[in-house]
């Protein structure tokens, strides 16, 4: 664990009283927790907008009764090897399942595969979650 | 000008000397004026989630040879004259302009007259920027 | 499989050429799927904001070495039974953990347990994937 | 104005109900309108991530008592010379401004724009409007 380093901050008093009561709210135990978690997730989009390594999971919706659907997703999947990190799988009903891919890699990368499998006939959503691998924050 | 009142976060070392890299980046003037955006930026968020009174601006383009449009971009703004405060115009080209109209009143609202506009035939693009009134951050 | 019906849409023609420009390069096969996506992307969103029944995936990064964290984290998680579907756990480095909680249900109370999730001391980001059950698309 | 052209688009027939009533309710006066807006739009969302030549709202509030605040928005927008086409002025209260500033240029570089302006002193929340020049929509 890195060590904590303790420094002032200087806040308009009803700004940070409509803090207080926004993270309460948020069932914050402290402000540095609060504050901390604004300062990470604003390092965390700037990872992604430069094209950093990142993490990140592509969660797709798709029907696997299409044809060759299954195939043709794993093989994208491993031409993007060295990116995808390991796959789940939920069965939504009969027809539609739900599978997170996570993903490790230059963020870029990890658009382009999330948009290639959401190019394929039979994914009827994709969506990328665009997270951290932690080391950078 | 709201007090200013000083307290104490604990950071992380090696996140704040990113942070610190980040900010410096960014031009900001010190540490705090970063944190009261972060802070600032994460309450105007929840004002719009929570339906709140907020001030905004709907961008719209459009090309103004398309018959009737002016007049329908008109009435829409009238049906919702207690929401529009004022609007500017730009001519982008010989057929397009950008209209920007400023916006203030219930989160819902202006997002249901953002759409309406955009839903005008003629009307090639329409984006919604969520600011505040200045009142509550 | 629901049947497939067809109908004629009129579009620019500078704008059909710039469109299939765009999802060849995004390896689309044809352009009926291409604009399948788009609708179907439109309507996930209206799900999410009017709160219905949706399908995600909670991204979380932590600490594990953080004391009684792991063991927060499955109290919230066992609050919100009815929400989480499975879970899977990726360790990043030594530190580092992700997980990605899959949840299915109502559009905010997911929201509200990706905050309360996020809020815990020892994660350090948590990002919500918004995707569908695939029922309404 | 371009030519329309007309071509064929197959959907499942359930997806295709959903979307009228949905298009319906935004009170889109015909499919081919509604379709033709959410391929312009995912178009500009292109175009903002290749770094093209858009156009866009800077929205700024602040408190213009704060010292030489007016003048240092002055002056940066001054440096952006080339970007900015227009701006529009609203009192919100006695502290408070809303100012919007056109912008027109590469997508970074208004970015850059939008992120400096929010770092002044002063500056109490700063959005970034992402519309389009209407030339490639």
């Amino acid at each position: 664990m890195d060590k904590l380093v303790r420094f002032g901050v200087s806040v308009e008093e009803g700004l940070l009283k409509k803090f207080d009561a926004h993270i309460q709210g948020k069932k914050y135990v402290n402000r540095s927790e609060a504050i901390r978690d604004l300062i990470r997730a604003d390092l965390v989009k700037k990872h992604w907008q430069e094209n950093q390594e990142v993490a990140g999971a592509i969660t797709i919706v798709y029907d696997h009764h299409q044809r060759e659907l299954v195939n043709k997703l794993m093989d994208i999947q491993h031409d993007f090897g060295e990116l995808v990190v390991s796959t789940q799988h939920v069965h939504l009903d009969h027809h539609n399942c739900l599978e997170i891919i996570v993903v490790r890699g230059p963020a870029r990368k990890t658009q382009i595969l999330s948009d290639m499998l959401k190019a394929v006939k039979g994914v009827r959503h994709a969506s990328l979650s665009m997270s951290s691998t932690g080391k950078d924050i």
